[in-house]
């Protein structure tokens, strides 16, 4: 009879007692000693029962396993046994029946043995115990399952399982970890119930304070639904050890905003009793290369994450875009993370292609809400990182002004947050930072540089040393830039178009130094806004271009610069045009041989706009 | 007496008992207590004798240490003792004298204390004991020697040499491991005998099985001895801690054929009771940048291998390249893994130069048994695999198909592997499959991408997963291919040879997107194979071509590439001409002032090839 | 009274007795029990006292915690306590008084309770215990505090606090710790105190042995006062546990100037008592890849530097500038150092700008003393590496005549070094080893390739792999550059200039092969050296370029590089001319459209130099 499949045997835990062992199921024991009526058999340290010997079926020795039907537990405690024989079988754990305590309360239980049951957050295999992260309706905490040096506990136990674990509660600092006296997998039905709890309890935990802005605004008011969106997604990220990358825009506004939130990430990290290095491993932040997620980039995060994922537990992350992610160019990336189920999140100020909406979970943009660019990302991931956690308002109330200033807004909302920002920093102390920002992480390649940006922030709790970095790096900036525009201005082409726009053409590889600060860009920028100084009313273009892109700066020219893209792609073959932008300022690619005709087809079109 | 410089003093091991201690030697103990009569000394916890007052040469008092020669044992366990103050000598550990134990059968003795002989294969400094890795010829263990947190025990005993070890054995979960009570380096007399017998005893244990190839070949027949060689090296390398690092070509074939074996080695090092994250420490896969092995590359490995030796008391490791690695372009970096003494084997399809042999301790390579580049690396990659480690061959036997078709095979075997896999994958799902690889290995660089690539394969157990990857690899792949076709076909330069072929030329960096997807010399390929459809039957050389290269591919014109290159490199003096391939396809370098030149000489040459 | 602001509540640490409870102070304890008199309060687990029910203020249970007011300590050790209830109160930790220990005397103390004062140098959270790496003025030990598993033991103690350690020595092998049982930091007056003795005893240490040269020579014996101060700082760092970031000139000099140094600090690190890998974490070698320390490196090293600091706890690194640093290129980033007061020291031989040295500590530069570049930096950096560490001093001897030969040096020390080396390497030895370095740097890129720079160095105690890896990779360079020089030399173009002298122009770009070895610089120095010795005796000038550069060489045309390129920025508009060197051998850069103009004028300028 016991010889079909399904045999279940079940294996007693260390602390059970009677009241585990359940009469008809068969368990798992080893011969303890021999009387002349049968065989005495331990179900683990503490239960002992008898098999007589007239359903003993084999031979055995002291200490020999024995598998045993149990037949009847008698009122006095005896058990009644028969040996059984399963050729195939199955063996469950059974542990303690205990009422379970959150993970909330262990606090008041330190050095009591407590049960708990969560999801497992995290198996972490170190040179000594395993670590499982384990999570409850009510918190988080670390339990340490040692076997043997660097032996992982519970190979049975994966990763978003529901448990049920039996320990004892430690702390003597300020932290509190569990040492796992035994640890089962719970079965389905209970574990549907105990996942539901922990949901429902995390979706509650993770809901953000209802705080007012920093400054009045109408744009912002209309985004807060999806901004609480994020901040509730990088709650309940941290609140289950789901591991966050933030990728931004490399320039100012995407640093403040990815900062302001890095802040916030940390800092509840830390609070909730995360491991003592989780704000490095749980918390990835990223400037991208592009000025949208590329296909580069998704492929080092997913690399990363699959190795992290499998090498050491961890769950796979929680992707933010920010300054960056809203557009037709992110698509490719996009539908790479939805094939590996990654929640993705924008918070952006470009101009957004509704496609990508298909692909994300919330999607902040001023644009959805009438708003435009002047709401730089760095305004609004400031805003979501008070959101996140409030404590941390007073050390980056400061960063929506530097983004304001750095990204140029014309919004209103800029000289609000300047007068936040006003008791300790001046418009041009805004504008050094957001220099030196720029500055430094052109020398940071893609790195994040976190303790240099905290400190260029002022985020370090050394306002000396950040003043005199800012002006330090301000100085070298400024003369980097100098340099770059003394070379190239006396080389500048210029032409009155039809329609009375100065144009002005940079070759911006002939007579620019490469590779260095400033690059083309932002060459063509500096040098487009001097000559708009100097021709003040006039419309002007400025093109910098390179062998296989230009880039477009204007002002009082009423350009439309996707459209001249689209157009050019369509009207001149082989010469692989794309690129974009905003209307008015944007860059575009093409081959490099077909530069001149691109070029000239694109000066034509820029003559009949209207000025 | 004892002054002079061989005397040699031993220190009795913790476990020793009066049968250690031999009349005539000398040992390093401490004063225990006095007498009127003389002096008592411990030679271990265990070991007393006595100094007679006679026999004292200096003052002492508790616990000083103390060098005394045996005089006599006597039957009733007494031993007498001389102090003896040698300024000049060695000492030497004695260990309890036992039978030693086989590393196979210790699963017996959990509990019991025993003595292994071995040779210690790694030495790895944890935070916590010094884990000394012990193979002897049945098998590989761990031993754990605590001396001090972080410090390292026993820093007389190194990589390689024969010890025996003294300890516990320790089990708990599914790993064995020894704690160290005592480990001496045997005498060379007995450490020879000991390493003879691991050497052959490893020798047996790494051959690999007589199994049947998948498919029906004369020349997978003829290459079966020494595609068992390297089934066995590998094998060798794994059961002796020996670390693997795998080079490969960066291509759908390369891949294939490479992570083929690395199914095996990780799947053969996980049963082999290796440490926790052995897989990712003692297997290296790297694809290389070049079609073969850059001295760029051996620097690299050399450099980390080193390091980790020095560091980690790794074994230098076993070089395995896949799908490159025979020809004369090797040559330095093959030069460089024999001072190094690293042993070197190669697996690959290409035309071998007979050269390289030399430098290799196994070579497999179709030409050499009449066979050609039609059977691939990536199928004999999945062969060797399914030698060292028969287990994983399900989850295989797909690859040889997909590098088949990814590399052109039109050898018959292509189409015997394309049966094996025809139950799950079709001949259009390996062509998808393989150009999924080659774009995500372009944007993984030259990362190994271990994750991903195995979910682009099929192996990570998630088959929807797999199929949804590689559809959208596919169609990214192909859009990016038709966007770069699209810019480059209407610059294509159309003449016809004076052989009547026709030739097109493309500048692959003046009309065709740089640093992306498809790299010149796949978008040389892609417009050939248009141009191929385009003219049937007619024969077609396509030339892409930057600053200094040229890529060549042809249909229907017997040129011989390796030929032309070498007449080229004599005629023109100044133009640094090299390169080589196949005898239809392949490339050519020169500097850059000479391209035209080069190029007007090397279609010359071409129109007078035989159609 | 006491719910003022500045109460301060006394904790008493476990070792403490009656000794340290003082009247009139207030302290917390616990309740242990009652009596009808009233309660009784410990105040550790060894000392109790008894507050009279008459000043009890709350009710209590058994162990609640309570804060107690000292009234009377009793000759017979009673304690009359009075219960306080404080609302605001700092507390403070109370360690028993004992007379300190020195570091340099703990190996007497192993097994005893100690205490040390010192200062904390390194604060290392490791998954067991926090290390808290001590220093004294006789020494440097590790404290392990343990309160959980990866938790911070003692978070309120920071980097650089002085502190009462009290706790029992351990020795087991070869290192002493001190495992922790109480720590506190001390109050500032007890502080300064210790810390002046520390650094007095730390100065007196660190003071380099004196030891006469390798060589006689007068510039060294002027310039011994700065090298003296180099070497100190650096065994300075060693024993304050203060890393050392060593930036070195990537070619044979700088590299025998930084491994002299290297050989010397990881010999020091592993003598003092330091980590296991502390020679990997305190001490980082880098080449750079300019020839100055550019703003890349500095930032680099300072986003390392600060993440190790807040990660780990390090001390911000001393850095050391070898065989560059000295000129006016530099600048930006000593700036930089200034503001994280980074100390910096420059052993260089190229001709120093004096702005530097506001910015340094230290600066040995042969041209402040009537010197010039022929004393090179591997004499300079191994002469220092000998005053670090005398011991190591057999090793590195031929170093110096190594780097002399390697930069072409003509000063009379050079034939005295060559002497020292002669031994064992000759002159062609020497010029082989540094052809080897330079070679393999180049494939290195700019990573340290520690163990096989030994190995070509013939540090490793392996000649014979030493000899036959040089041997290879001079094979290698020179064939390397006999392929380069081939494909350049017939476009060299020639003029004779109007004073005479030879002029070859070689468009490095477009002539040579690009991204291999030799570089452009070498390339060009290589032509150079062919000419010289084909037309002998004439002056001749060689120029390489490429689209932005310009490297000159020279023989008997008396130049003066500086010069011309401060002219040529001042003449020539939009040219963005920069560069340097020495007076007859330099580069020049430019922006890649001003080429001809730049050079057309630095010929007519070559032209009106005197021969």
């Amino acid at each position: 009879m016991q010889n079909t499949d399904d045999t279940i045997v079940y294996r007693l835990g260390a602390t059970c007692g009677l009241d585990e062992v359940e009469e008809g199921k068969t368990y798992l024991g080893w011969v303890q000693g021999f009387a002349p009526f049968g065989v005495f058999v331990q179900l683990n340290e503490r239960v002992k029962g008898l098999v007589h010997k007239t359903n003993v079926k084999m031979k055995h020795t002291e200490r020999d396993p024995i598998i045993v039907h149990v037949l009847q537990v008698r009122s006095n405690g005896n058990i009644d046994l028969e040996e059984v024989t399963p050729i195939v079988y199955q063996t469950e754990n059974v542990i303690k029946k205990m009422p379970s305590v959150l993970l909330g309360d262990i606090g008041k239980r330190v050095g009591k043995t407590v049960m708990i049951r969560g999801e497992v957050a995290q198996i972490k295999q170190t040179s000594g115990p395993t670590i499982f992260t384990i999570v409850d309706e009510s918190g988080t905490a670390n339990a340490a399952a040692f076997i043997e040096a660097g032996v992982r506990a519970y190979p049975e136990i994966e990763l978003g399982d529901i448990v049920a674990v039996t320990g004892e509660v430690m702390q003597r600092n300020n932290q509190l970890q569990i040492e796992v006296g035994s640890m089962i997998v719970l079965m389905p039905e209970e574990a549907a119930v105990v996942r539901e709890r922990i949901e429902a309890a995390l979706d509650k935990r993770a809901e953000p304070r209802e705080i007012p802005f920093l400054v009045e605004s109408e744009v912002l008011e209309a985004l807060r639904p999806q901004m609480r969106k994020v901040a509730k997604e990088i709650r309940k990220a941290v609140f289950s050890s789901r591991p966050i990358v933030l990728r931004h825009h490399a320039d100012a506004d995407g640093i403040c905003a990815a900062v302001a939130i890095e802040q916030a990430v940390t800092a509840l990290l830390r609070e909730s009793g995360a491991d003592f290095d989780a704000e490095y491993f749980l918390f990835k932040r990223a400037p991208s290369k592009a000025p949208f997620y590329e296909i580069e980039d998704i492929t080092r995060d997913l690399d990363f994450a699959l190795k992290d994922s499998v090498r050491y537990g961890q769950k796979m992350p929680l992707i933010l875009l920010m300054d960056n992610g809203s557009t037709e160019e992110d698509m490719p990336s996009l539908k790479m993370t939805r094939i590996y189920d990654l929640p993705v999140m924008v918070v952006d100020h470009h101009h957004p292609d509704e496609v990508v909406d298909d692909y994300l979970i919330a999607h902040v943009n001023p644009y959805h809400v009438g708003g435009d660019y002047g709401i730089t990302a760095g305004m609004l991931g400031t805003e979501i990182a008070r959101m996140v956690n409030p404590a941390i308002e007073s050390q980056i109330r400061h960063l929506p002004a530097v983004a304001g200033v750095g990204d140029r807004s014309e919004a209103p909302e800029r000289a609000r947050y300047l007068a936040v920002a006003a008791p300790e920093y001046s418009e041009d102390d805004c504008r050094d930072i957001a220099l030196a920002l720029d500055y430094e992480q052109f020398w940071l390649r893609f790195g994040d540089g976190r303790e240099i940006v905290k400190d260029i922030l002022n985020l370090s709790g050394n306002p000396e040393r950040h003043e005199r970095l800012v002006d330090l790096l301000v100085e070298e900036a400024n003369r980097a830039i100098e340099e770059q525009v003394e070379a190239i201005m006396p080389h500048a082409e210029r032409r009155v178009l039809e329609n009375g726009a100065r144009l002005f053409m940079l070759d911006v590889e002939l007579f620019a130094h490469r590779f260095t600060f400033p690059p083309p860009g932002k060459t063509s920028g500096e040098v487009h806004d001097r000559l708009v100084r100097a021709h003040p009313g006039e419309p002007i273009v400025t093109i910098g271009y390179g062998p296989d892109f230009a880039v477009l700066r204007s002002r009082g020219v009423m350009m439309n610069i996707p459209q001249m893209v689209r157009e050019l792609r369509n009207e001149i073959t082989g010469a692989g045009v794309s690129g974009g932008g905003h209307l008015v300022v944007g860059s575009i690619k093409f081959v490099e041989g077909m530069r001149d005709v691109v070029l000239e087809n694109l000066i034509k079109k820029i003559g009949k706009a209207p000025i």
